[in-house]
């Protein structure tokens, strides 16, 4: 498949209609819905996710928020960069994208992957330009490779990462579909099995999908200049850090989930002690993608935590 | 020191009033001269080098520029950003700094690691930032760890650059000057010898360093994101790249000087096969700093070239 979006064939229908910008190195693709006269939304969907993930989200959404979800590079409908995966990259995406289609100060929301970009975006983004961070059940720590504190990707969903880079390989250079289902099968990750109820062929966010982030992931390189404890100590605005499904092994100890407990309240007490505002709601029976699989719950979330900034 | 460089007290007086500027992440220091009818030009110093070292360049451009000349985070009074000296990263704070501080096309001129920057500008910037790049003497491939085409850091100026950082610390956290200039005594990079005429203080341009600089180049982590090949393909302006004075050891092989005749040409093929002009210049004789140590050639180098573009 092709780096520049264009030249792959990813597209199906929607029920918004996409857009595309040049921010220089990439093209972004983008909806965009609601009035301009409400207070900007900024959406950002997890690895592996396209902006559609939202597409509920945004129908319960679009009467009180000027909304926009986009596809982060490497995903979806925006281009593919090899070798250029990483957290600063992906958030200089977002700061032009703001300055260029949105042009006022936004909410931004992620989820996962997204979360920590959210969080990226209060601590790094240009002046102004964004009002408050919401982290939907973001890998905060244990997403990096040495994290300063608790347990990190390799404990966690890197394994599975690698796996998925292994059989289907950077811009999927390898494709072997069948010996990946065949691992999938064979492999502990329960999450991998349920993403794949129908083993034929890739779902559609796989086939928007490159499966070079999961290289970039495992083996660091995606956060090696963008350490999180660095990131969360320079957070700039208000913070909602939700929580949701983890189930920790008794006999290991090791957790299935995005972030540990003791993870999230670190990360609380890192942006509290930067003098910004930090709230925790914990949603233990929420799937990771709470905008996916319960809209109604995550659109109160959002519309009922900005009601609280001034 | 501290990181925020009203903390620091590095100030000593030049020829030309600095102005600072908020970029999100740091703030920038940087001087602006000349009118705003004449072409805009950026000048990006080198490592150790801030600003000031274009001073006398400054004075001979600037009739037929509107110059800006910049410290990068890290250096002279900008901030320092502890773990996050990146090639994207001081790519970011530049495509800001155009954004806000100049915002117009601009023709870029970097030396050294400045050079390499004025190439990741002309690859990755936003669209209509960059008229056209000089790249000084820069070390294109020989400043990466594991470059796609001939030597890399550790057999060019990568043991000089852990030597200053294992005496000087990361944010001069050690500190030893004493230990330090005994270390460049016995040490065979005669180049470092040469900086430091007196050994009884850091010089001004090291006062104002961050050493962390060096251990990024030394480790790699300054480029892990971004591959110079996989830059130098995405090149969307022209380019000149000039060469210096560089010395080839008969019986190793070994090169001093920032990089090879070889890489200096595989660079040019690459941006021609990008689609881009190219031009090299060679200047055997000149000073790895010509812009600072020879200011009247360097100012004749820009204007010529930049009389030759549309």
């Amino acid at each position: 498949m092709s780096a520049h979006p264009a030249n792959r064939d990813v597209f199906v229908p929607h029920a918004f209609d996409e857009k595309q910008i040049d921010l220089g190195e990439i093209t972004m693709n983008y909806v965009e819905e609601g009035s301009a006269n409400n207070p900007a939304l900024l959406l950002l969907p997890e690895q592996t996710g396209s902006w559609w993930g939202y597409e509920d989200a945004i129908r319960l959404l679009k009467d009180d928020f000027h909304v926009f979800a986009v596809d982060m590079r490497g995903q979806g409908r925006s281009s593919w960069t090899p070798r250029r995966y990483s957290l600063d990259n992906f958030g200089s995406d977002l700061v032009r994208f703001i300055s260029l289609a949105i042009g006022r100060p936004v909410v931004v929301s992620g989820c996962s992957s997204g979360g920590v970009m959210a969080a990226w975006l209060s601590a790094f983004a240009m002046p102004g330009q964004i009002r408050a961070a919401i982290c939907e059940d973001a890998p905060l720590f244990a997403s990096e490779l040495v994290p300063s504190f608790g347990h990190g990707i390799r404990q966690a969903a890197g394994p599975m990462f690698e796996m998925w880079n292994r059989y289907l390989g950077n811009q999927w250079s390898v494709g072997d579909w069948e010996g990946f289902i065949k691992a999938v099968k064979n492999s502990p990750f329960a999450v991998t099995a349920e993403m794949f109820p129908d083993p034929t062929q890739p779902p559609q966010f796989m086939k928007e999908y490159d499966p070079e982030w999961a290289r970039a992931f495992f083996d660091g390189t995606v956060a090696v200049n963008c350490p999180h404890d660095v990131m969360l100590a320079q957070v700039k605005t208000p913070v909602l850090l939700t929580h949701h499904q983890r189930i920790e092994d008794p006999d290991s100890g090791i957790l299935a989930g995005a972030i540990s407990e003791p993870q999230a309240r670190h990360a609380q007490r890192m942006i509290q002690a930067a003098g910004q505002r930090c709230d925790y709601q914990d949603y233990p029976e929420a799937l990771h993608m709470m905008h996916q699989f319960d809209p109604a719950l995550f659109a109160r979330v959002v519309t009922d935590w900005v009601a609280t900034l001034d």
